[in-house]
């Protein structure tokens, strides 16, 4: 049994949330993280809508941004032939149905001593749902609605994925071993600094301090020249400091800058033969040729083809779905009649 | 609109739990009530299988249980013709994504606060799972996937429609008009005492001081014999006092003797011109006459029928669920895809 479980391909499933403009730190990190898993297992990626009702978004909102976080992960390479993309909703009914009966076997206490759950009552002292305690609960029966085996998770996800792995023990003991516990795959996080040097690029940082994945390649070169560089480098005559550490636009450029290029920049800085200015539109290049390419890319999906991807999704998901619920349904008795 | 509402057939719901064994008091409160009022409304009865969860059963019990008090209403004379009796797992898919939608707005602070949570987190420190704190929601559930808008409650019941009504006040503010505001219908609970004149007829006291459905004649006869009747009378030619208060007897004749009958017997009690042995002989021919026909039918319901009964119920609720799901969906903005 053992043997025969090493054998069979790992699933990976993983929630994607529906925010709105994309940059490039995302897409560095989760997007091309994400069309990577796609290749080496059985992938369920899906747009969290059900978990985003917590804080009861208007439904026109709701819909406008599941199609537009659909397009960019198309647009980023994920393949419907590949994986599974679909919105949470699309099996809400068994998404639900699993809820449900995990919810019989979580210990509430554990999920009121979660701290991303503290931390939100906290912020929202006048909208603590049932159902926001609860968040752990759902986003288990996300992962197991798949016999998910695999789940990359960041820092703050952590502790959700640790409470997967107790319903799964505490489900296990009471009907039988169903669902393989969940393991993370931790990914060596990308942190894509932030223009102006401050922590990692974030949208929710003043909008020069960040590349959107909608900048025009002047947009790009415009912010990238006011971005933040070698401090130490005031005039052009002083060799700079061509290092993570000591240049913002280096820690960039290492990124996204063919290494070719790159070291030559770095032995012209540290001679002062080169300008930060003509550095920066190095590194503006570079990025516009990331960009650029995905928003043409993206331009290219039509919403039709998002609908169309998004419904084929929602079936393959349902069918892998109803597979695991008959499973459980058997396991507690229910479902006879 | 309102006007329209009025006009419609009015849609009860009553959840019946898959406990054992049927008593006298049972049937003459909770079944017979539940006969009646197919006659009156659109009727959604249903197994709880999915509230007992909680408590974690084994499943062939679970099956078993469901099985036999599906018969007990069966022969009590639910109707599967006039209403629709079903397991609430066969809808389990539904109830769980309506319960999901629902515990996102229903506030944790009111849960935490039920009495009846309360109580059972008392009783089972070590198993306060979150499913149980959400009791109230998954009832809400129940009840609003018909869109019901009246519920036979009892006393201990009165808090959890309190906190459905909540729900759906709740639910209108963020999405709307949808779900009308279900009402208590507000039953003369019958309370049959129990033979030994200790409070109310029920299956965890004594065995003799309830009267089984299953029980034959000539134990009825045994059991009745035994029971309490009036303490001042202790020899034969002392008169008694055949009163509610004045005579446990007569009490329980009072329900299921002939007003005629029970007339003369209270004559010639009170004259001393009948003992209590043969008033008790005639109150426990009473009780057979329900008994035995009750035990007939029972025995003519197969468990061939009902199952089949459970599965025309599952579908015919299934068909008005599924109605109201779509309604809430579009409500939400969900399943677009
Ligand atoms: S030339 Fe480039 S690497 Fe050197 S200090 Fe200027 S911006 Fe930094
Ligand atoms: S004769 Fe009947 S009513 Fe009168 S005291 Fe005896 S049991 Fe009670």
């Amino acid at each position: 049994m053992a043997n025969q479980q090493t054998q069979q391909k790992q699933i990976v499933t993983s929630g994607i949330r529906p925010t709105g403009e994309l940059h490039l730190g995302n897409y560095y990190g989760a997007l091309l993280n994400l069309t990577r898993l796609q290749d080496q297992y059985d992938a369920y990626f899906f747009i969290v809508d059900l978990h985003s009702l917590t804080t009861h978004p208007n439904s026109a909102d709701l819909r406008r941004n599941l199609i537009g976080v659909a397009r960019d992960y198309v647009a980023a390479g994920l393949d419907p032939e590949k994986c599974a993309l679909y919105a949470q909703s699309s099996i809400s009914d068994l998404i639900g149905e699993l809820h449900t009966y995990l919810s019989m076997v979580m210990p509430l206490g554990e999920l009121l001593r979660c701290p991303t759950f503290k931390e939100k009552a906290k912020k929202h002292p006048d909208n603590i749902n049932y159902g926001l305690v609860g968040y752990p609960v759902l986003m288990a029966a996300d992962i197991l609605i798949h016999k998910g085996t695999l789940v990359p998770v960041g820092e703050d996800q952590v502790v959700h994925l640790e409470m997967a792995r107790t319903i799964v023990r505490r489900f296990q003991q009471i009907y039988g071993d169903l669902f393989p516990e969940p393991q993370p795959l931790i990914e060596n996080a990308v942190r894509i600094p932030a223009l102006s040097g401050q922590g990692k690029m974030s949208k929710s940082d003043a909008r020069d301090s960040y590349i959107s994945m909608r900048d025009e390649s002047d947009q790009i070169q415009a912010k990238v020249k006011k971005a933040y560089s070698d401090p130490a480098r005031v005039y052009k005559h002083q060799p700079g400091h061509p290092t993570i550490e000591g240049c913002n636009i280096y820690h960039l450029h290492s990124f996204f800058t063919e290494a070719d290029l790159l070291d030559g920049l770095a032995a012209q800085c540290q001679q002062a033969a080169i300008g930060c200015a003509d550095c920066k539109h190095h590194l503006a290049t570079s990025l516009t040729s990331i960009v650029e390419p995905f928003r043409e890319r993206r331009a290219q999906v039509s919403d039709d083809d998002v609908v169309d991807i998004l419904t084929i999704g929602g079936q393959k998901a349902r069918a892998s779905a109803e597979l695991v619920l008959a499973e459980v349904r058997s396991a507690m008795g229910l479902r006879t009649f």
